[in-house]
């Protein structure tokens, strides 16, 4: 680049949602005395007894999981989102709320207990990614869920209470404000342009290569420029897909390969197994076409210096701006540096 | 209210920012097995050798603290924001970015270290506010700082890495993201009803009664009716005052009072030291007059069901919504019950 904006204090404009982030490259010298977390537990069992998405096990709500053998999805028993509810709006002078139904699902990605994403073989990740394709398309199917959210939180610093490989999909009839923005500017940029923001985007960087991690003959795995968390990553495929029902088998392989390549380049930043919320971002089931979408994946793990100290979002992050210590260029030169294969597995 | 959203699932819209959260209030039965955080370490010493922030110590940076009796401030020695960086901004393609320049301090509330806002006397609170007042007015007077983020950060789930009792403040040249969508809609209901969007709301929420936490002549506590975490309050004046530097005394003693109050409740929640992010917002500082302006201080505390259970704003929250599962009455009715004896004062 030729600004100064490698030692000093910037801002980054994020294009998908239209706000900007702080980046303060000067800062990672920074001692740290605060919070440490407990590295995540490894050498789990293949089986669990007490765990409520191991096969023939007893859920929560009293089910049993059936003896599955494929990535396995169930209706959450614990749904934050219900069907049917009954549609109401209420305006009460500056009080304003609305009804809102969906459905909550858990994909259960592997019956293997002690897997994760990095650890499965492409062609289990390749099943785990038909799974979402079913559900993207069942769901978005129904009368009244205009859209799917497809996320996955991993480590329990990020809330996931249970280390069996699962991810969850919350599907509702409104959409959600993250993707409200995204589509807002998508939108505008398809109209003013005929192309994607994305693909546009993604050309550039290809071209730039200062901030790709990993990349196949259909998928792109970088860091975006405007970056929020330290590692934060988004998978793109190449070709302008609105959503993950689109993917061509020879696309789908190269998602699974590129899922696998940046989730064992995570793990091995800090030799942990590295702790992250994932989510698809993918055109709304409203019916409507939408051109401007191109969907990815985005990756927002929270370690920063180690396998126990993280960045927290607090204080300044929740009253003023998102920020960050270490650019993206830098956190990308370090991804770019790791090796393909699992610390676990050299030799 | 007359209608079903204290059982089902519903979106409510804050005002401020114009966002949409969910409410999930029939969610609370949800069983946990995730992760527990350590309760908070309690009898700490008044003063504390190894505590750089306690008087007379040795700084990170090296500089000593002198041997301070009343609320005291410096510059951060970490600052992520730094003074008179060259104005600068990039763009190339769909990368853009844009020079950031401003000041961070650190203020201390007391001088010793085994204190907290709830445990400190009305009068050394007040002591606070006058010194945030004095850096509001001063950082916001300096050539090119249109913005002064007061907050605090406390407890170590919330980053914060030392106990001894302090605060932050980021002062800078650009507005920051969540405060632009504060004036966006704080304006537009000026210009439209020459009256600030928080006098109205305060006013309907007094005659509701239903998320009111505790009042007195001047002040406020309350939990709003878009509250995003499970015990989010917000403090604001009963006078539209568009910044803390217009404070009569009284005003000023009244919220000394108020914000003991609140942290006094908070910590009976779970007969613990509370952990929150608390911020002030306030007129922006770049010489325009700010009719619309209605200070208030926004608490944004983590735990949910006991001192080691918190809510995680992960997943569904950062792909796609902000979501709670208990309602904001709840939460109210709740804080109102609580003593306004600090727990472990209580015979
Ligand atoms: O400067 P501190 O207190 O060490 O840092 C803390 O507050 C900052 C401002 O909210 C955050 O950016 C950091 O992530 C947090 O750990
Ligand atoms: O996996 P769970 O137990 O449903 O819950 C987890 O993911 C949800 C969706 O991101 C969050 O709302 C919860 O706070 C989190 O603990």
């Amino acid at each position: 680049m030729t600004n100064s904006f490698n030692d000093n204090p910037h801002r980054r404009l994020n294009i998908l949602t239209g706000e900007w982030i702080l980046v303060s490259p000067h800062r990672t010298k920074r001692p740290w005395q605060g919070k440490t977390e407990k590295s995540a537990a490894t050498d789990l069992p293949v089986y669990e007894p007490s765990c409520y998405l191991c096969p023939t096990n007893e859920r929560m709500g009293g089910e049993f999981n059936p003896s599955y053998e494929k990535p396995y999805s169930f209706v959450n028993d614990f749904s934050a989102l219900l069907p049917n509810v009954k549609e109401e709006s209420y305006k009460n002078g500056l009080l304003y709320a609305e009804s809102e139904s969906g459905i909550c699902k858990v994909v259960c990605f592997s019956p293997n207990h002690s897997l994760t994403l990095p650890l499965m073989t492409v062609s289990d990740i390749v099943d785990v990614i038909s799974l979402w394709q079913k559900e993207y398309k069942e769901l978005g199917a129904l009368d009244g869920i205009n859209h799917v959210q497809i996320f996955e939180n991993k480590g329990d610093i990020m809330g996931c209470s249970n280390p069996h490989p699962h991810g969850q999909i919350w599907a509702q009839n409104k959409i959600p404000q993250e993707v409200h923005k995204k589509i807002g500017n998508q939108q505008a940029y398809w109209e003013k342009n005929g192309r994607s923001i994305l693909e546009d985007y993604l050309e550039q960087e290809l071209q730039l290569d200062e901030r790709i991690i990993v990349e196949n003959e259909h998928f792109v795995a970088l860091i975006p420029y405007w970056a929020v968390w330290p590692y934060e990553a988004m998978i793109l495929p190449k070709r302008k897909l609105a959503h993950i029902g689109l993917l061509s088998e020879s696309e789908k392989l190269a998602y699974a390969e590129i899922l696998k390549q940046l989730t064992i380049r995570y793990d091995n930043i800090f030799n942990t197994s590295f702790p992250y919320s994932a989510g698809i971002h993918q055109a709304p089931t409203d019916g409507k076409e939408h051109p401007e979408w191109h969907f990815h994946m985005s990756f927002y793990p929270p370690l920063l210096r180690s396998a126990t100290v993280k960045k927290f979002m607090v204080g300044y992050e929740m009253f003023a701006n998102p920020q960050r210590d270490i650019t993206a260029e830098q956190a990308a030169e370090t991804m770019k540096s790791l090796s393909n294969v699992h610390y676990s597995q050299l030799g």
